[in-house]
């Protein structure tokens, strides 16, 4: 492993609330803190629902539109696999087989991103549509940002789009 | 928001055709014109819907299969949900939401760039495979172009593939 | 086309197994090395249906779990399409319409990466979870590497996630 003299850092929209593609977004960002870069993950969409402090399916908003959507959307017990998901069955299966070869599970991924000082915002625009608030999302969210922020943050990172 | 120096512009290459993706890459687009960033968008396979002259499912193209191909494809008024699509409903329901909050629909996002100065180019291959015409597309498209070009263009932006 | 003095490299990151998908991968990749940019492609969890040396429907791995998983994986043969998958027919459609027009085909695609020099690696966690050994990949494929090491290899590349 070569370790380069400047590291740039790592900016990652977390856009897509699949499971897999969670654990993908906290390998990648951990991994890119574990080796002294500094990390930002920017959730918006469906990935706002890995940050929200109700785990489970609750209807969230003030408008019957937005309570529905929230509620059909679920939190971070309920991310589906962006493929043969089969109801659900398969985020467990996988979580099994991670478990069994010691790899860290999602809720440890999130506290491992926190302990390791990754900075975790959501989508301004995001959250004014689904009528979120930031008291809705767990305590590790720094910030609610917009896009334009986010951005010009960015200006010397890798941005990845997950 | 801190304004850094020198902008890096933003390449974004439109290769899913979700409704909620697409919403996500013009979002990301119009807020980078508007911080004065120059803005490519590169539209290939299913983002080339979004282009679409005739914005419903329509059989374009000359063999059959280009034609069944297209028709099943559909068109800006037809892009599903990335999730909860339930045929359709989730896209109206999505842009109710995002009426209620004054946030811009898909048009009037694809409008936005434009007058924002963004350029939108159209992937040749894609063009090519899906037997199309750049007269089957918006007069917003300025140019066709391949994936080496569109590379050289996007030498000292962040490339995003959405 | 404006050829760049200092070109930059390419990472793609090759997530998401879906054949259109894995088609854009390796088109941007052969389209890169072909305009003399160094590219790697680092394939992790769907990404390696397309490097599994047995190209159809395998249980692969020690674990019951891990069988069934890689079974219903699949392998290169079959890639489901991201969108209108109709069970596989889909695939073979665009296959068609693609053969018609003298497009590279995917395993053609693969060859011409490897003919080019990409750099194909496996993702190490991936590996681990599936049970995969780098023998039960193609032998185009060169290393299994950490995310970590990846990151560092691409310090002055452009990374993009697919």
């Amino acid at each position: 492993m070569n370790l380069p003299a400047n590291k740039k850092n790592i900016s990652i929209v977390c856009f897509s609330g699949d499971f897999d593609k969670m654990i993908a977004a906290f390998t990648i960002a951990t991994g890119a803190a574990a080796t002294n870069r500094e990390v930002t993950m920017f959730f918006t969409f469906w990935g706002l629902n890995a940050l929200k402090k109700k785990k489970g399916r609750v209807a969230m908003g003030n408008s019957i539109m937005a309570r529905a959507f929230n509620f059909l959307m679920g939190g971070l017990n309920n991310l589906p696999l962006s493929r043969l998901n089969f109801f659900g069955a398969s985020s467990k299966l996988m979580t099994g087989m991670m478990k069994k070869h010691n790899v860290a599970s999602l809720p440890e991924l999130v506290d491992a991103a926190h302990a390791l000082g990754i900075r975790i915002v959501a989508c301004e625009m995001a959250m004014h549509i689904l009528e979120l608030e930031q008291s809705d999302l767990i305590e590790e969210v720094q910030d609610v940002v917009g896009v334009a922020t986010f951005l010009n943050d960015s200006e010397e990172s890798h941005i990845i789009f997950i």
